[in-house]
């Protein structure tokens, strides 16, 4: 049975982190605390995924250590390098990397795109960042992170630019003639002769079109900019919600800003971020999840929500509340909407300073959700079937347990409902999987339908 | 038998490109005009390179699309990501990608070795280029080339960064102390706080040390900024040499700038290029030389000499002598040692413009040897024993047939001279099968010596 056989279904995208999306995972007798440098360990958990039937699995990034080392495990491979050896240990899954438009150039981060997605046969995706903090802007000689809205100019730029880069190969563009010794239809190749504000390009990408023409586009900024960035160009969003009527309102916001840029609606899927814990009990469950709460440092999530928040070092109180005078929204060059998110949920369920970040410790922002396999496919189904959902982003606590946890007991109850394919079926590209179409080069007229 | 075993072994890198250095091996029946593409072709080949115990192999690269894709097989993988997915698909060979210190930055690209070092368990090596010509230049921003000189100096800053980046965190510096809660010793990792001319670079990289420390660091200038500059940081050189005395020249000049420069000339290993043309009989290899030869287009030829020779479209016929009138090497903003060398080439051997081409059909500039495989490996030994090369650059005019019959064919009589390892013996580090010496961290201070 795949995707054909049924009405809507789930996408689902495995969100792999170090030895999981908890903090304090790494602490677990379980866990090695190398994984997240060793290849074994994604390896592993992709073939736990393609074991999952998921639509695509994802590696985040930002070019800048985090902190201090002390705190957690720290580093990480490059993801496309990773990912580019992944494609060669799997066969179906999709392959999302993490890559900033404010830190690369758009000639060589295309390139390497289109290298991918030869390579994996049409499974390359790019998770478009801006990247926040001053931390990486001082790795690329500037002194302070740039302004959030320059930081999406430039996104926008950047995407136009690596647009016609992709396109500047047309498909057929090798004519491989060796009797005449023609390789390739020059009139077929289209030089970019870009000269705008952030970039200059003048010549063609030095690699042909590839399988799907270019990589999914995947995109996870929730502020104003960031939602008009991804109307205009994102075919998935990752995204954080606390709330089932949060997500309602973002989906319903996102599908309609994307019909009013022109686009069909259905060609963009939004998959909010879960945080499983599995038990075959609600209370283990819990119990679970109370043991990675206990290896929490709560020293170190002070320093850490303090810098979120743009506080000075040694502002708040482990047992206190937040600050009543924080700064608006509009005043975090940051991440904006994850600020958002963090203060209104500390406000709404009142939480100490110990509290919060007991839970932003499993998620960093993202829904946790401890149950039994049945409660936690009720809370799948019930947001992808009332308007809150196109999949979901799977961000186990721990790693590779729990993504073991969700794929043998929560995804055969999905599949049995008909929301999940129970197989691949016949190889195809990532965006296929999404149900996306290929994109058309925007150098070739289409053909005049055919009158019959 | 492994080297240990042996005196003075030779060090064999296979340079693979597409299908064959041959410009015009594409139009063989044998080849695939899509292979260049292909991550198959490449498995094959890298395989085939393993069979023949090779210490390493080599992708070449420019970030540009060169010229008229109607002339032959144009574009290319990225090399670091289509030598990370062959990382997975061997287990002894070094794996050497090439990249532009002038179109990069330090903190990406330092990345990307250090997660291709891990991932390959030691393997990786980087072919420093500053990149020639305007075509690349102006897909990064720039209206023209930058000046040779500049092109260098952003180069030796690069490689400063680059080697802080490498050292930034100490090999020890992960602690993984799950009881205690503290994952890694912060007084191990040292932020480079780089300011210079070219980058400021402020943080430490975002990857733990790698296997090897940083990747083998090769190099293939022969200019004079490019001999300052391979004798100060490159550990295997590759050069283009035509004859067996330029090639001593060569060499004995390059141990003699690392002795300067305060370096072990034992630790710079200088590898020529070779295209073996190989036939059962001396005839036969001819044979296969003649048919590469009737298969160029000359006018292709004429537009990419008068290219490199800075000429007007046009200056150049077919069957007259190169004008007399050439700019001196210094005149050269491109690459300024392959332009000395082809005029040298066609003034020593009084060669007509088509001659001259069908002479740099085959190896761009490298020695084309066509012979038995005795003839191969006699030639072989005497540059090697007569302190002219310290391993070689294998190049074969057709891909894959010439490295199957090199790996076949010459390999054993090497072997059997002593020359060449048997057996890869246990797995080890790229830097380790060169002969030379895992680097020690710029920020570690060597213990004292215990005195007993
Ligand atoms: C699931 C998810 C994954 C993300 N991954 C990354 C990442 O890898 N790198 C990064 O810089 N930002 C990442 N972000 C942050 C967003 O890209 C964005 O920067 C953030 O939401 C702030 O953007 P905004 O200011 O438009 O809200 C992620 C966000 C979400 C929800
Ligand atoms: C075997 C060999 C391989 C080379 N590969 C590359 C390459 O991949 N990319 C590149 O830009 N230059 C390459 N070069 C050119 C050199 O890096 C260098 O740019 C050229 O020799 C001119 O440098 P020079 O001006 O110092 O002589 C190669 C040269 C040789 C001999």
């Amino acid at each position: 049975m795949t995707t054909a056989d049924h009405g809507r279904q789930l996408h689902l995208n495995a969100f792999l982190m170090n030895t999981g999306h908890h903090e304090a995972s790494w602490r677990l007798p379980e866990s090695d605390p190398y994984a997240h440098v060793e290849l074994d360990h994604y390896v592993h958990l992709a073939r736990i995924a393609e074991r999952g039937t998921f639509d695509s699995l994802f590696l985040a990034d930002g070019p800048q250590l985090w902190g201090n080392i002390a705190q957690r495990p720290a580093g990480a491979l490059e993801p496309l390098t990773l990912l580019t050896a992944l494609a060669t240990a799997t066969r179906d899954i999709g392959l999302i990397a993490t890559a900033s438009t404010s830190y690369n150039s758009p000639y060589n981060l295309a390139r390497k795109f289109a290298s991918l997605d030869i390579i994996s046969g049409g499974r390359a995706g790019w998770n478009i960042v801006t990247t926040a903090g001053a931390e990486a802007a001082r790795n690329f000689g500037l002194d302070a992170e740039p302004a959030h809205a320059e930081r999406y100019a430039r996104a926008g730029e950047f995407l136009d630019v690596a647009l016609k880069l992709w396109d500047s190969w047309e498909d057929d563009a090798i004519v491989g003639d060796k009797a005449s010794g023609v390789w390739g239809d020059d009139a077929k190749v289209h030089p970019p002769r870009h000269r705008g504000t952030y970039f200059s390009v003048e010549g063609a990408l030095n690699v042909p079109r590839s399988p799907q023409g270019y990589p999914l586009l995947v995109q996870a900024g929730s502020s104003e900019d960031g939602k008009t960035f991804a109307a205009r160009y994102a075919e998935a969003v990752f995204t954080a919600q606390q709330t089932l009527a949060d997500a309602q309102a973002f989906y319903a916001d996102l599908k309609s800003r994307t019909r009013q840029a022109g686009r069909d609606p259905e060609h963009i899927k939004v998959l909010p971020g879960i945080v499983p814990v599995i038990g075959s009990t609600q209370a283990e469950a819990r119990a679970h999840e109370q043991v990675l709460e206990e290896h929490i440092v709560h020293t170190h999530g002070v320093q850490r929500l303090e810098q979120l928040l743009q506080l000075e070092p040694g502002t708040l109180e482990l047992d206190a509340r937040l600050p009543a005078d924080l700064p608006p929204e509009s005043a975090i060059e940051g991440a904006r909407s994850r600020y958002t998110l963090v203060v209104e949920l500390a406000r709404r369920e009142r939480l100490t300073v110990r509290q919060l970040i007991g839970r932003l410790g499993g998620g960093r922002g993202h829904l946790t959700f401890a149950g039994t396999p049945e409660q936690v496919a009720d809370a799948i189904e019930s947001w992808f079937t009332q308007g809150a959902a196109d999949g979901f982003n799977i961000m186990p606590a721990v790693l590779p347990s729990g993504l073991d946890a969700f794929v043998d007991h929560v995804v055969p109850l999905l599949r049995a409902r008909g929301l999940l394919r129970t197989e691949y079926g016949p190889r195809t590209t990532l965006r296929e999987r999404y149900g996306l179409p290929r994109p058309a080069n925007q150098y070739v007229t289409a053909p005049a339908p055919v009158l019959v």
